[in-house]
């Protein structure tokens, strides 16, 4: 079914870096204060430093320095995704693996940010801006502070989300970076809509999705629980911004986590999200779900709203440039799935379901207005 | 605000019979085994007895013989909702309440149904089967039999929801019959959309929904918790009927509850509700939300699908024929939220607010294809 | 199996007043700022009104004034258990009933406490400072506050628990003043050892437990779910004060509530509370335990502490003199279950069970050091 | 505060085997139809095979044959713990690796149970049964199959548990090993009595326990959420076996896991547990508790029963006889923390905080009958 791959990256002769795990973002915001009100009392995310232009944010498990990083600025974007490596050595490597990609790179000993050491950053194939390191502040683990633990309390990072034209392409590349697929969405004609690609025993640290990119399609925090997720709904019902609940909450088909999607002030969409499954060993099976499948992207069969689909966060290069955004000429998951053009089905080859009147296999939001 | 009422409905001289509590619905069904697959396998209730041409149902902590009964007919409907009420001589009272207001009954020493004793059904002056009962065969109470205990165990009957095409008359005769309202939806001009009211201190023994009627909307079961429904909808989904997920999750404005909205084989609507509030004071504070409020159907914005507006259970008259429906000639509810002619906010007087470049009061699902 | 009950208390010629539920207590606390930290801080209770002597505190549902008093004193005590009535003339019902049984009362038309209006205090035939109001000034109900919502949030005041020497003649006199029992736990020769009994349709609005008294054992606060129960020990810990936790959490076997309890800075013993069932119908099923049956106080066999048996609050006179505490001379529970001369039973006539080696009928105490 | 380790076990020189993860225990049984009767029908796990002699069980979320083997035999023991390896080439490494420790070994291409195929077992330098494989029959992934999913779930195998009289010993031998210790128990003197120890990234795959060994103490395995455990609880009640519940729920201080541990008809323990937190980074903050914070074993400071640290099952030796106990030298942890001689504390250093009037760095076992 695979396809053969256009214009791939090449892989290169040197090894590729021993990555951890996703480890920080740094999300460029326009109004630090809005920013603030939303990851410290909405979110309840914790402060590991803030001044008048950053603000460093850790979720309750955290012993890092920063899962997040708030740089005021005039255009909203990500200015980095961050994954930490085994070693400085494991810099090292990075930096000579993206070097031979012929990609930009930029060595730092001190780091680009607060509480992190020697890093680089790089220009990667796709237009993303990583970063690599392994040099970091150790700060107060929270895991047992349950005076400090809100209703709503995010526990750790899980994962990235980014929006790239060709999936394929971009899979093989991360692959090469020593990324596994635990589960990916295609068609019967084999074109992939969305990868997710683990090294932390997760089901993923990054995802790609198709789409008009490089974008940030999101970042993902866990919870302990489901009830914590619905208390950020409640609560956001309770501060009058239910408008910034975008989609769920819910339980992915891929995964299996019960998530939230939420817009932050500059857009930024910020996922919730609890309770994949263990991927560590090398033959995880891995699951292709059928694009057509309703329940794919939301195991009850409620409608994806259009905007998760068609907005995502601009991406920075190393200069602090919004990258240009490539048009995806493979099919659109939404155009297939949604509306006149597309289908989706609750049962494959069940043509007599009914909901309400309407086709089973139509999607849900067919039904409404 | 209050408009007059038309054609009132007159409070009887007889004193209104003291109820308790809603106790038990009978719906026809067409295919047993399609319902019992559905009400036994999917929901898990206990069966308190069946045969060929019934099933009686009950709830994990209930005592009274059955909350639901299953008869076979031919055509879909409600056939009788029944409530408790605290002894045989209110039954009478019942019986002679009715008889004052002009309507059918019919009173049965033995019971219409198997397990409940000394009753009366009438057609009541909205066109529903009411049914008034004290004596009843005690079953076990599973109430601590968690061998029995599934992931999404349904431990009481909670309510019933009925349509009815003017909101206003029809709470007036409630209340004379001795209901408390809790909760109501009206506009700016004072239509009525919906109201809740109550016997037993929750928000609700039943609620009056606006709409072209006699309908039955809804029975409610409750639950122990927000995990139990969630893994209702995970089990649907498990046996792909997630398209029998009509609504939901999610968390009610009106009543705090969390729920969701199911549709059985014969697209008889069950919700399954928990956590609303204490309401037993005589004094307990009424809320009025605002039709135009987006969260008050779901606190967190998401919207209501049309067939939640539109569609319901047919009703029985005491002969078994389908009771003739009246138009509603209010405002709509759908009709002033959703779509060109209506809108609903987020934020009271906020015009600003802006979802995905949306006007923040239009609703969510405006913003979708 | 009902024994004679001696110098029974006398049933009044006049009616019983119309209690709603258990409203609240006003305890005498000798450090405020300890209390405060312990009931705002720890606990998360809402303050309505506080000064340098008093801290009014309400639940996050509660619409009336508060459901706790502390009061600052020299010695702690509970000054008042109240309970709400229907309307102000049940307040003159309450008195007059009082009157008639030779107790003392003192009404107070401007109330004892902020926030209540017209009620009379008594003490009643057990010793224990018993009020009556309607009275009250309605507060914000938060119960939609989820900016307000704490992990471990406690949502309603549930019941009281009183200790008394001789637990049938207190019921008697509790069922005439309108109570209904739904549980008690007797032995095989009637002895009681303690009754359940409601008003609201929960399975207590107060309890009795046979003991040294008038004292009161405890108060208990309602959660939503069993992990806010969870969240509370967890806070504990993390507060380094998990010698507060006096026993618990588990499941109760009466009243099949999840249950935790604590103590505070004056050791008056507070309840967390979650999930028992509806009790509201005349016939509801009363439930006896054998004080022999292990599960009867915790339903997974976990050993009731001593301290739990043995403790409880003082209780004051009008004159807010502490009342004598009259010896128990039936049975003790605690003796009769626990050590050389007390059995309980996992499972009752089965001899042969064993538990690393124990005796199964043993507690699981007996096999502790 | 590290001691000289006597009588070390020698670093081979050869490289240790590639541990992915605690894989399935095997464990005798003495009687199978009780044994499936626990297992199966109150625990839930799922059979992936069973016949006459043995029944084959893995968790909601396994993809590999088993997680648990019951094999009926004359005496209970732990017949083997397996860990899968990354590869065929690792059973090699394992085999290679034991040999130069002069251990005996036994490779079998074709598995020594079912679904296994190519594997080794050892008698370990400690006297454990260790196995090592990475070939294994794939099964089918139960983790959407919500139809099938139990209120008390159990999702995952977590960690084994290992009593070994001298801890240092083992703990460098299994560093040696590959294992990284995330949290120990020592004194001031520098005595360690228990090592929890990881390879995939949770705060354990194996713990070693100090006491009489070898013997395997426990075997744990994970649920999603809290109440899944409360309902393992509330079911074990309501089988009346609630004597088979031997310590918890709780929560731990080391790890800081929700946990239970219960007892299977052999008395093998079975400890269910959730919520730990990700240990994968290399520089992961070891946490070392104080043997006489008595929040360590319960962050409720609830007391540890001693069974609990006294009893455990024995281990075979490759020829299925059982192996010989060795005492332990070094203190106990409950002498050092229970009782007269021992002593603990909520608070360091506090010496005057009171529980009901007893010293608070007393155990709360010390208030207890
Ligand atoms: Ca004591
Ligand atoms: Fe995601
Ligand atoms: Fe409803
Ligand atoms: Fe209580
Ligand atoms: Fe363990």
């Amino acid at each position: 079914m695979a396809k053969e791959i256009n214009n791939p990256i090449p892989t290169p002769s040197v090894p590729a870096p021993d990555i951890l795990r996703c480890a920080y973002a740094e999300l460029v915001v326009t109004d630090l204060a809005a920013s603030r009100k939303f990851y410290v009392d909405v979110l309840g995310l914790h402060v590991s430093y803030e001044d008048d232009t950053q603000i460093y944010l850790r979720s309750f498990e955290e012993f890092i320095h920063h899962n997040l990083v708030l740089t005021l600025g005039p255009v909203a974007a990500l200015k980095a995704m961050a994954f930490r490596v085994r070693s400085t050595a494991e810099v090292d490597a990075a930096e000579a693996y993206y070097k031979e990609l012929g990609c930009r790179t930029e060595r730092r000993a001190e780091g680009f940010v607060r509480g992190i050491g020697d890093s680089v950053r790089v220009e990667d194939p796709l237009g993303f801006p990583y970063e690599f390191f392994f040099e970091t502040e150790h700060v107060e683990r929270l895991h047992m502070r349950y005076d400090l633990y809100s209703a709503g309390e995010l526990v750790r990072l899980d994962h990235f989300n980014q929006v790239t034209p060709d999936v394929p392409r971009g899979r093989a590349y991360l692959e090469d970076l020593g990324f596994r697929v635990t589960e990916d969405i295609q068609d019967e004609e084999g074109t992939t809509y969305a990868a997710w690609m683990h090294r932390k025993g997760t089901v993923h640290d990054t995802a790609l999705t198709g789409g008009n990119g490089p974008r940030l399609h999101h970042v993902a925090f866990s919870t302990h629980e489901k009830h914590n997720i619905i208390q950020i709904c409640d609560k956001m019902g309770a501060l009058r911004i239910s408008d910034r609940i975008e989609r769920g909450p819910g339980r992915h088909g891929v995964s299996n986590a019960f998530y939230l999607y939420i817009l932050d002030p500059d857009d930024h969409r910020i996922e919730i999200y609890t309770q994949d499954y263990y991927t560590g060993d090398p033959d995880n099976p891995v699951i292709t779900w059928d694009v057509h499948d309703n329940q794919r992207r939301d195991w009850w069969g409620n409608p994806v709203v259009p905007s998760w689909y068609t907005e995502a966060s601009k991406v920075l290069d190393l200069d602090g440039n919004v990258q240009e955004v490539i048009t995806r000429t493979d099919s659109s998951e939404m155009d297939v799935t949604v509306g006149a053009d597309g289908f989706s089905y609750t049962r494959e080859k069940d043509e007599d379901g009914t909901y309400r009147g309407e086709p089973s296999k139509g999607f849900k939001l067919g039904n409404q207005v």
